[in-house]
């Protein structure tokens, strides 16, 4: 099978002409410059022996028929957050498609039927619901939650959607498209700086983090600066840096752990008195699910032992949380045999930021996905970039994954 | 010399009906209801044998005439912040005014000339300048950049003070007051928690703090808190952190130091991205300007070493800074022995926050400052408070620190 990667560069380059501007990339979904880029993506499909339709969330299916009813889904995304990049999710869709071509010019029928999926809305940068289409497709979606959420204008998201022509009430006729499914592979930028680091073009992705999502503020007492004596303090900063620091130790016991206070806020706030109440933010990740909620017992006893020291008082609410998606165990050895014959060495990490493939692997369809390198590990700015060669071995690495996956599932044993 | 101290709490209650509502006293200089305070406590003045008048700066001058033209001076602030305590400024007042009372009832001239001031303007609450009258009297104004301050209406300090009556461009022909001018008296509350703590009612003030006041700024990089590993991290929060932290055992190697981190805003401020950069606030105060300065030292280089660490730089800022003024040696053994012979007990400390005082010490003018114990240490708020009977400590303690200051005046020596 036979794919051209630096056609794929020039379709992204093509996709970024039309649908970015001085600011980045703006296909973000359920807006017209998401409409033409998927306006766009229909006239690449012309000549092809396919069949195209949408589902009931408004993600896009693209179906080959293979000797097999058994289905490979390939997917990714072509909407983007505002001011974004040009690769994330879109090059996941066009090496899909490259992928797709390779497939169909084979002559033959593929040994099971192939099907590209470009999900809608996952990155959530409208609504703030990120996986939107995907949730439909596995079934975890939150209709009654979601249809009230509005954008920056106070437009509703059942009234964006009812405007690209989907229907949120008739989100669970989506699960449909699971019919079949024997496999999903979705290749992705990093968004991180792992394979950099270690000068590798290439990565397996062993599955996407869990997240425990928190609210953490202490309790102490306001007091003026200039009269009251250091031991009198009841400083709730100092707790809450007490425990900035020590979520870095917590992480550091685990190789793939990732601990994170994004945000303080300080109360009064002002020079002149001792911070009487401290409001942070704490993320943690982890692949391994016992791992998760080990630092998040450990996080939680810390806080506890710093409010403590410091007289001061602390009080945890969870704000978002998901569990560790782990990917499947034979696609994951089947992508590192791929970028092992492409690109001589292959590296398995896990995934920080969720995908769509969690949804799907979530519902149990075997998944896998493919990291190619990002410079800088920056995503999500219009300076987000990958090298050209690395770009062109993601493309080979992830049709041969696809031939292989395509046989695997063909296999008695798939 | 005879005074009584129930009058004198009598009194402040009375001020505090008239110029208080149920968030508190709301005496702010320049105000209506500053002005009508003033007017309140002109009828108290009926049938007392005293010379009074305003100076250029709107601080107001009571005189008894004494056997010498030398001065001691009684004085506080009527204005207060808006939602203010019943005691802070006004007790000053009218405890000299009882003091005043006191030397006028003797019946024979007292030894020295006795001036009551009750300065414009002490708290700044309106326009942000603090010290405003004291500061014309000691002529460290600063004409220029005042005039054009604005309120939240955005009515001009020149427009406000006019409205009073006051030429800002005259400020200076308030130094005129100083001609004579022996000794100066200042009761107060102490705003902090220290003869609380102690059990003590009065304590002997040793000066006014100096303060260092700086914006420190950590930069280090925005980055995904999902795909970040722990290790390439440069986390501005955790530099900043660590210098919240170490503020203490910089101040913790003196008695009375104090050091305050009472700002922090971290930016982009959200849970998914490490802490780019970090803006905080330091205060650092201590009475003795060699310590002062060593702890902004080692503040500094603390800062250093932790954005060091933590692969990021930082950027110090000076906000504002007052150099330490200690009071009078022989007036702080003068109000030692008062309070002792008043309570028992006496205690020295330093003042944290500013007060009138300072400026009248900076220019020369022998100064000590008594304090009355504060119930939590709680001020600017409506629930500061002091216990009746150490207020009833606080005007006789404070009625004799006058006798004795006004004989060692009239000595020699004086």
């Amino acid at each position: 099978m036979r794919v051209d990667a630096k056609r794929t560069i020039a379709e992204l380059r093509e996709l970024r002409e039309l649908t970015g501007d001085g600011y980045g990339a703006q296909r973000v979904a359920w807006t017209d410059t998401w409409l033409e880029a998927r306006k766009w993506f229909t006239a690449k499909l012309t000549g092809l022996p396919v069949e195209d339709h949408y589902d009931a969330a408004g993600n896009r299916w693209i179906t080959v028929r293979g000797a097999s009813e058994k289905a490979l889904i390939l997917g990714s995304h072509l909407d983007s957050v505002p001011n974004g990049g040009w690769l994330d999710g879109c090059l996941g869709v066009m090496t899909a498609l490259e992928t797709l071509r390779g497939f169909a010019a084979v002559g033959t029928p593929p040994p099971v039927t192939i099907r590209l999926v470009d999900w809608a809305d996952e990155e959530g940068a409208r609504f703030g619901r990120s996986l939107l289409g995907s949730s439909a497709f596995a079934g975890t979606e939150s209709i009654a939650a979601d249809r009230v959420r509005t954008d920056k204008d106070g437009i509703r998201l059942d009234a964006a959607l009812a405007r690209c022509g989907v229907d949120i009430d008739r989100f669970p006729e989506a699960q449909r498209e699971r019919t079949n499914a024997a496999a999903y592979l979705e290749l992705h930028i990093e968004q991180g700086p792992v394979l950099e680091s270690l000068g590798l073009p290439l990565g397996v992705v062993l599955g996407t983090k869990g997240v425990e999502r928190h609210a953490i503020t202490f309790h102490g007492q306001e007091a003026h600066s200039g009269s009251t004596p250091m031991k009198v303090r009841r400083d709730a900063l100092a707790a809450a840096a007490k425990l900035a620091l020590e979520i870095r130790a917590i992480a550091g016991k685990h190789p793939d752990a990732v601990c994170t206070m994004g945000s303080v806020k300080t109360f009064p706030g002002i020079v002149t008195a001792v911070v009487g109440r401290c409001e942070t933010m704490l993320d943690q990740r982890d692949l391994d699910a016992g791992v998760l909620a080990q630092m998040y017992r450990e996080a939680q006893e810390a806080s506890v032992r710093f409010a403590g020291e410091e007289r001061c008082t602390v009080e945890w609410s969870r704000i978002w949380g998901i569990e560790p998606v782990p990917f499947h165990p034979e696609l994951i050895a089947l992508c590192d045999e791929a970028v092992r014959e492409v690109s001589g060495t292959s590296h398995r990490l896990p995934s920080g930021p969720l995908h769509d493939a969690a949804e799907v692997a979530r519902c149990g369809i075997p998944t896998v996905m493919m990291f190619v390198q990002s410079l800088k590990g920056i995503s999500h700015n219009k300076i987000e970039d990958t090298r050209e060669d690395h770009l062109e071995l993601a493309v080979r690495a992830y049709a041969l994954l696809a031939e292989k996956t395509a046989a695997w599932i063909a296999a008695p044993s798939g």
